[in-house]
């Protein structure tokens, strides 16, 4: 089985930059593939994607060597084992607020006797390698996220679960948890108050030995956020990369054509 | 029928900023569509879409009030009718050559006597509105281009086509035949060699009455050549837009992460 | 965001006329909005449609300014919060029993600190506005079907959830359940015993000051049912439609063909 | 390999009715399938569809016995030799104008030394019958449309084609061919001028001892072109039933709804 | 409705072969239903298909008369109910573990008052017969897949739910339930524990007058389940059978070419 | 750009092994890319594929290695330049019959000033690599299909072409080309006119100094034929491999099941 290059780069010592894929479009992910990110996920809870089309684009993205993750819809045993079957490399689970829904997470990411994950790895055993059924529970990462109030007050019996390798915070759906609709929705978060919250995520994660993970919503705050010690940063998404980049086209075009 | 806001623009003294979509995805196409652009053209030459994905992107574009149009991938009746029937407001035809290529593509164009396109707008009549069989031929708009020896040898011949309405310069495959391989591909050239030929195309176009289009690569070019008096702008493609987006803030997290 | 004009209908004390989609296609969709439908509910229940197609569909139907809602398939928060982020502006939510589950129904259908949708509205902050995140909880519609035995008991309660916004009768469901195999299936019923079921239900939703909606199969049944002041009527499907419009220009010209 | 059911209907002096599809669905062709037509032709012209989803439609209508055809785009080998291999039954192709034209369409159809069909049947011989190359040429239905002046003015050398099956008038083509924009466009051409030209190409295909098809919009027209000896009627298509169907229902529903 | 030819074979005391899909491909299926196959089912667990892809496939197997069934990915309403409605003959449940699961396993595939399936045979009614809501729930099949340790614990309970058809026998989840990794994944099981295992489960069918079903990896142990008794051998899959038959032409090549 | 490893093959005195691809699904391609076969060719002139299908198969294939060709459907630049653009390495062109077929052929596979492929390869450049430009007309295969009697006539001139890697043996279309229907159709002719034919054709391409490529239907076949000096063999299709396999379980399962 080929190996997880993010298990790779965190014994180096390495931060991992990751990317996000919320258009349902294998070449959309080939080209994002071709950009230098160490992995990327496909966003199927708000991405407009679905299985078929997320199947398509880690085939896309196969040659490239980016590790393949999927940010799941829920805490679904449907949709996590069957996008593992498709070779997901890790999974990131959204909303998970108690220490039974994170077993939970982890039976389902996991072979028995460790876990209920069902055996029929129909595309990974082509794209990861035949001898996925063996090497499978030691490549694949399973991520919580930490995004409501009740997975914020339960941070630390999460953490410990057996098996879980990460925490994954949601700055958008945790500002809302947090604070009601005190502040706008949204990523990169510097009000202190949430500012404070995410760094007791990040400590718990390291206190129970597992990694800390933070959504972002540019590089710049991406890269502080390395300097918080997390160990995967998700910086922005192809939706708004895109978005961005055209209407930062459009208008200088706007601006400096002479009518 | 709802009437073409690029016709709109020109009798306005306004150029148009035309978007390109390479990507086969109808929400790439809706979120292009959300960012000022007054026209957006699907490639069906050299992008990676096809009829049915070209009819979802129009669809998802519709309601934004952008013009739809499509470069087609070849002077093709077949292509040419049926993405006007699904809607296109607007045929960028490659390769045209000799004034016979180009009154071949105002009649695909525009229905009998003018020319001899079939009837049967499918979908036009509900995108475009129910008069569109009456109202097509002056809405509609064709272009020509110019990226050939053989096309620039008769652009005047071209240009004076009865029903045509542009030229439109690729410059890519204008400077590979121009030129040979002296110098990369690519838009945006700048060799005096080239700017003589685009600005002798644009001439020849505002010569004939008609007008005249380039495709760039990037707004600054773009707004520069709104002063060679280009009456339409296309400014890079989906693809580039989103690759060049994510390498620059890979590249900025690379640069900054503190590891 | 752009308005729910049902709401706007009901304020101005109009009934509204609700078309139904079951055909995974776009183009029947956009073909169904230029028919003069106040709105369209895709059926992601018994239609043979899924989440891409439905994506699609909504896509096609965004320039006609009908109103897309959907009915999901189940009381799931997957399902749910993914076509909400889609862009659908309302919910009917099949097999609602209890007033705990009406609660779920809400709760997936707002945002906290009301409810606990998740944050995310990918495409619906193109089609419906870039302010959707603080408007959608006013706009969004969400209503509970009754077409259980067990629903039916607990009509009242289920009427009184915070939140909602209408009650919406099954009737092939309906009397299944409430009869047994006593009747054939389908719509309009007639039967006094279903009649006195409907009209009870629509009581229940008006004494708890929310909306009433029944799902007809025919219009005569629908003008019918606006006499029992229901505020919105569904009116056949796309399958019923076409199929019964074939079926009866085949027989007439079975009959009058000469042979 | 199957019988091809038209041939059977004209064996025992039957009219055939064909319906047609244009919209993108499998599910509506197997809708379309069970209401009673003899046949079924997709419209690879003016339907918003293509391969693939032809593909899709032929196999959902493959149960029913409704003889499957295509109206292909253009004189094209490539699409009429690939409708065929993916088991069509008969190839109505637009814009016939010359001798010329009709042999080198009976060519496509005709696998040699008859013509210069590629063999490769690769659906065919699983929906039709493993002895489909033997028998293809025997069963394969090929219509020349005459729609255009030039077409009009060649009817009888065209007719005389050897191996083509039938003439296939196209009367909204025709009108605008033969009378420029006088008349609005359409079907069931009421004007003496065209009904006129309808009825010489009738005679011309049957003095040629061939087959006349007509497409009407309407029943009511097809069942008096019965009357005209027409062996082949088409009446209307997809989208239109569907959006009559609609409409009507919308009209009643406003009439009579009480509000 | 067309009857279920697998309870027709069992009623004349014939085992039934049963086919196995994991590729998302209509033409895959249609291909495969032509080869002898009793039954096919659409893996929707394991396979790399979805709703969308399963009724293309259905459509294009409907013409074979092969039986078509469906293994779900989970005990989940929602999409039993939806496959049902789209034309599966019988459903496959994984993973039921306890007299409750399979009460609810059976209470999905029965309409009320049996049952609780929602009433919407959308294409059930055109591809099955008109009648579908009156005889479905006696020739549509339920079985519930024995293959954890929960599950094997409670087979006697389980078998004995009224309403279910028959217990499956899933050999590589059983085996990693009772052995742990003891053994290799995979099926064909010839360790004595497993045998025992297998034909306990057979017996406890049997005993509860059910059927019992196994899954297999190769015609020749199929063929030897027949004489354990088993009522229906599902052999290999699409996939496995695609993979070995091009793995053996490649090496057949390569040792035999002359280079 | 990555190297052609066919041409890497030939330089080092290896006939090459050509797989077939005729379904439209990635998974397939990606299934078959793993047993083995040098290059996988997709069929998109007799295989049930598509544009879109192709480039999802080629993305699919592409972490492989395995090399990607297509067999176009016709001499069409429009679809050789656009299956060149999403990235395939080889083109393998049917009923080739002069020598200005070969070098329109020629020319629309190679850039200017060599040929008159337009330039976009909007995939090619992140499959390939970025050099894709300046390296595609040396690494790209270009073959012509000899299986016609003009063809035939005119294997020397067509072998001769300026730029032609090699001329391809279709037996099917040239069996029926050079004996009418005298034999059965298919590949593995033994007739000796037919092997003489083969031959012929061999060695016009080598006196040529070019290849020459046979398609079979058998692995012992195409072993045979590389005794007789072919460079590159296809072997079957992935419809025929797996239709035979299901076929012969199917089969061994019914003569050894005890009934
Ligand atoms: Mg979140
Ligand atoms: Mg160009
Ligand atoms: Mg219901
Ligand atoms: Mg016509
Ligand atoms: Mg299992
Ligand atoms: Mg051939």
């Amino acid at each position: 089985m080929r190996a997880n290059r993010i298990r790779q780069l965190w014994a180096a010592g390495q931060p991992v930059l990751n990317g996000w894929l919320s258009f349902a479009c294998p070449f959309t992910a080939e080209v994002m593939a071709a950009q230098g990110y160490d992995s990327l996920t496909i966003d199927m809870q708000h991405g407009m994607v679905d299985f078929m089309t997320s199947l398509g684009m880690m085939q896309a993205m196969s040659a490239s060597g980016v590790v393949p993750m999927a940010r799941v819809a829920w805490l679904d045993p449907v949709e996590i084992m069957r996008i593992l079957d498709a070779g997901a490399y890790g999974i990131i689970c959204p909303m998970i607020e108690t220490r039974e829904d994170a077993e939970r997470l982890v039976s389902y990411v996991r072979y028995p006797p460790t876990g209920v994950r069902s055996f029929g790895p129909s595309r990974a055993v082509f794209s990861a390698g035949a001898d996925y059924g063996e090497r499978a529970d030691e490549e694949v990462l399973c991520f919580a996220m930490i995004e409501t109030r009740k997975g914020f007050d339960n941070m630390e019996e999460i953490a410990s679960t057996p098996g879980l390798d990460g925490l994954y915070i949601g700055p958008a759906d945790l500002a809302l948890a947090l604070t009601g609709r005190t502040y706008r929705t949204g990523f990169d978060r510097t009000e202190p108050q949430l500012i404070d919250a995410i760094v007791k995520i990040r400590e718990a994660a390291h206190a129970a030995g597992i990694r800390a993970a933070l959504h972002c919503g540019s590089a710049s705050y991406a890269a502080q956020a390395t300097g918080w010690k997390f160990d995967l940063l998700t910086v922005s998404n192809d939706v708004r990369l895109l978005a961005a980049a055209a209407r930062t086209s459009v208008e200088e075009f706007r601006k400096t054509a002479k009518i």
